[in-house]
């Protein structure tokens, strides 16, 4: 047990030893073990976006036991996905890598201008498949987003009871939103701070951009001068901030573009100098070759482990 | 037990044994047992479509007993059919044949654009009817589809904790989707997908045609080169890829037509070639004399019990 | 026990020896007892049309204990009310007539397209105050259908399981069906078969007219020539055929005429002569003096007591 | 113990001996003790039409106590109030009162066409302020009704379990109804019958006009010539005839004039003659001085206590 | 424990020895202990508003921990918050402050007509979390108010069996509403009035302005001459007659401007003469740097400390 990841749990005073060692066995398992850096393997895009588009470009990835091994090959701290996948694999790899069931879900064969989440998981499904965690996806900006909100408040309490660590996705989307507005700092922070006092442990967000959405947020951000100029400023913002001072585990998506991985490892490269505590990279690590992933993902490991000062709480 | 029913078994790892005696009585049940293959004779049309409509052209299959036995003399695996209709049976021919609870319904006394189900069976009611499976309709694009997702996942959830098997029908319908993309291959393959990360352990989907719903996937059916061109490979698609490599026991629908028998077992043949589990067959064998029912039923049962190689996971 | 009660009770082979003795008591009371032959008086036009409609033409019937003395003096098999008129007489008149509990139940202060029922009592009403059975309405055809038969499916199943009969009324209304649809002979026994296979013991649905609401069930009636014609016929078509090929119970309402007692014997007669099970009359039992209305429902049981053939399931 | 009380009881065959003794209580309690009659002071407006406009007027009134007080001086049957003043002053007047928890309530903060109730207590509040009784309010005419329906049938059970007795104040309101036929005697008639049947044992309505809201009723109170005339028909015909033939105790609205006594008592006096059995009347007792408001309570309690034949059920 | 604090007690007859010993920790706790007066400090804003736009003009308050660290500073009676705010500190600062959990949050991701708020925190969570009390806000006005208020009289019965005391923000906002009316004296009378009746113990409003909303309560307010002309004057109409006529505890908004601190102080002396309760005031307290917080929060204890003669209720 580093010192690093004694720090990080001494901020979850609110939880229980069964919680606390679920965080630690995210943070103690892989390569970045003992870091308080996360690479997380999800996937849920079967679901989200459909099987041939998601592992088309990569056939073996249709099998749910690509992912576990994937995960594993490449040392990652934890492997997410629904229901199904999880039942696929969880007893072939038992005790292999922490899992993390994504408890909802949302599917694209419907364009819904307010989206919302079906659960398809519950703290017994987690329990029982042996998880450290349950994740859940919410959309600030969507009319349905209170329901979300319910929905994870009433799963969270349960799994925090049960020992479980609670990580949240929160994706501002819908109505209340621009295009634009769905990766603005302002929005991006927003969503974070959201995920934070709903109670996660571990919250993912977007890379944000430098657009502001909202008026009277820009006034703040003009008046105080706050620095979002660079992506590294922009993820110092976001995590030593919004996320409450830096006192919870904040990740950031791995992007959706394929290929062009000196892009990606740049913005890895800012996530760690803004002090971000790593990346969940699903379509960028399951849609190549695995060989060619377990390559990346390891790159990315080795950025998240450099000797980049620790970033602490202010 | 052959080697094959243990091959099918040990893809459902996460289930108790009672789950798996129960897709094993599903297995070794009937002409096709021991060899993973599925003739299945489900009888929801009564509830779904009217009496008169599905009973009418011959009137012995007004009366539920008529059903239990076309099941047991043709030699099915199972017999699927609405609370009503199993309880009119389930104490005469109890043990004569698994049963499987449809646990939801939708009846044409109206046109919605966007369909939603019913809850019309419990757990409680399956096991008290002795059921081997619960079965569940879902609408992949209707507005109502997540209502339906988490109605499926409660259930399905205590119907595992009691050691039963969880059937789905995957049905795209609704506004979200076009009339040709209703069996369109990408839309099917994510039919099949959807209801695998729900955790069922038997998909049941309609035969794909080569329509591509979906800009998104068309492009990667296209650069991927999938093939999806005759009737054997779209079935080799959605079950030896989108349903989790082939390690999802995946069924097709039986048709609408009725008589033209020769089109129905080339079908057969290509779910077959294409490496299917097998054919879930309503109007096509009850809407005809007994005789002639079984008569075709054995045909299609010999189709799968041909030497075609056994699919293997990739 | 008649011979023909053993032969009804033997048809619900999935029901507990509670729910069979209490479909045993409402075959073994009154003037009808042992026939298999059913006259039910039910008193729920309070509710569903407001007391001065219902009861002005006969002011003793605003008293709730009118309706007990009437079934009882008749030699009606049961009783069925909301529960407002069961409170007020179960003690007084306890074990002298079967009792039905109307669990739902429609008023008139608003006109709506598509119409729904609210819960008005539950299976714990209906056991402390001594019932056989409880009652509900469905109404296929309007949007809030799905609603009314999840509702059922939950107390049914409560229902059996503390050994009471289930009785549905399923009425078709709504959006989905237009207003010669709602007795049209096709959607009759659409509904008689969604509510066995909703699981009702007893099924109540109006008398039938040779219209057909439905094209796709047109066909079916012209191609296979389902006699139709006569009233005889079409009570045969729901209850021998429709109806679980004649194994569940169905009966029929005694019309909103009242005076014209020709025209209403002839209906019965109908039912009788189509192998229908009985009637269920309420406006033309109580909306004249009493004398008068035992009178006529002894005259309604003394042609369902008469030597016709009884109908026997196919 | 006398007679009459007596009698009302034994219309109640459905209840336990707890919640018959609650109605002993109501009976048995204040002035008018052993007559059967019911004066209640309710104080919901507070919460139904703001403090200022309630208790400006008199502004004592804006102290919970003083309702207590007010009752208890006045000999009223019991008081009504939500939770909030109940909590108020259950302890500091304990066993002086007999109490009625007011368990869901509407307040004036927006217009809707179609009012609703927030259910604002539960039995257990009930039981733990040591009422005797739970009260609801019913808009028959509003689209929302089945809701308010289902909620007062739920509490209704359960007080019913826990020896409460059941108020329900059945007010047609909403976008089925006119505004005159929000007191039109069918109305109130049809009013008062819903909350019987849904197992009231007071129901409370306003005091009826003469004007006939529906077709279909109008024909009957023409044709069967229900005197309806004077305001003392009026109240016979809903008292004796729509509350299950006088079997329930129905008692009418106190009138929203304030200082025109003499109207008011006119309307004691014909509610009297009627063979109402008492009144409700909020605004005219406590938005005058408290001396002046136990004058005229006890000036109505002498009417309700005079020598007028007692209403006998027909 | 003072004879202030004792006579409030006493005016909450109906609750339990823990909620009381709960509401004397809170009136027992910082600089105000034993006067009876109240300043909270209340910090939403992170969920309601965004971070940035909250924190950013004082960055130190990102940081859940400064929260705590200001309120025990300034000797505030208590602290509330959501459940992350509260969950990051609640260890450290064990035993140093009474905490109030804020269970239901609303946030600006989306402009609603009809504002509503997700539940966010349980009961459960208070408990584990040692927390003396719980609050919600709901939003009369709102077509959304009847789930609110729904949702505040489940957990509050939830809340008072445990022994904890509950608090209510009541905001008028809304479509039945318009701006002028939000903060108008009647608007803002009523709502206390609401949450009092809700069973509130500690009741928060806006302080109001002489705008009179309702044609209704006008006539009220002008025929009766309230006296509402200076704040002092509409504060004591708010807390000496609608909170129940002086008998609840109600405090009052601190204001959203920043600096003017001499309009701040003016408003509290107002409160003061007006006999109101306090103040719980966020943003003025911790969007400044922590000397000058602490500073103006003593100042503003001060004035509540001053022997203005104590507030009885009529």
């Amino acid at each position: 047990m580093t010192d690093r990841v004694r720090e990080i749990l001494s901020w979850y005073g609110a939880d229980n030893p069964g919680t606390l060692a679920n965080l630690a066995r995210l943070m103690n398992h892989g390569r970045l073990a003992g870091t308080g850096k996360f690479v997380i393997l999800p996937v849920d895009q079967g679901f989200e976006h459909g099987p041939a588009r998601s592992f088309g470009p990569n056939p073996p990835a249709y099998d749910p036991r690509y992912h576990f091994e994937l995960a594993i090959e490449a040392g990652c701290n934890a492997y997410a996905a629904p229901l199904g996948f999880l039942e696929a694999g969880a007893r072939d790899f038992a005790g292999e890598i922490p899992l993390i069931l994504k408890a909802n879900d949302h599917d694209l064969t419907m364009n819904e201008k307010d989206p919302n989440q079906a659960l398809t998981g519950s703290v017994e499904d987690a329990l029982r498949l042996g998880c450290a965690a349950i994740g859940f996806t919410i959309y600030p900006g969507s009319e349905h987003r209170f329901e979300m909100y319910e929905q994870v408040r009433a799963l969270a309490q349960k799994a925090k009871r049960n020992g479980l660590a609670v990580v949240i996705w929160s994706y501002p989307r819908g109505s209340g939103i621009s295009k634009d507005g769905e990766t603005g700092i302002d929005i991006c922070g927003y969503a974070a701070q959201i995920a934070c006092q709903l109670g996660a442990h571990i919250v993912k967000v977007k890379l944000p951009t430098a657009f502001i959405e909202q008026d009277e947020a820009r006034k703040v951000y003009e008046s105080q001068k706050i620095p979002i100029a660079t992506q590294a400023e922009r993820v110092r913002h976001v995590t030593q901030q919004c996320s409450f001072g830096g006192r919870r585990i904040t990740i950031f998506s791995g992007g959706s573009f394929v290929g062009d991985d000196k892009t990606l490892l740049d913005e890895i490269r800012a996530i760690q100098e803004g002090g971000g505590f790593g990346t969940i990279m699903g379509r960028n690590s399951f849609q190549r070759p695995k060989a060619d992933a377990v390559r990346l993902l390891r790159e990315i490991m080795d950025i998240y482990a450099s000797p980049t000062p620790q970033p602490s709480p202010s």
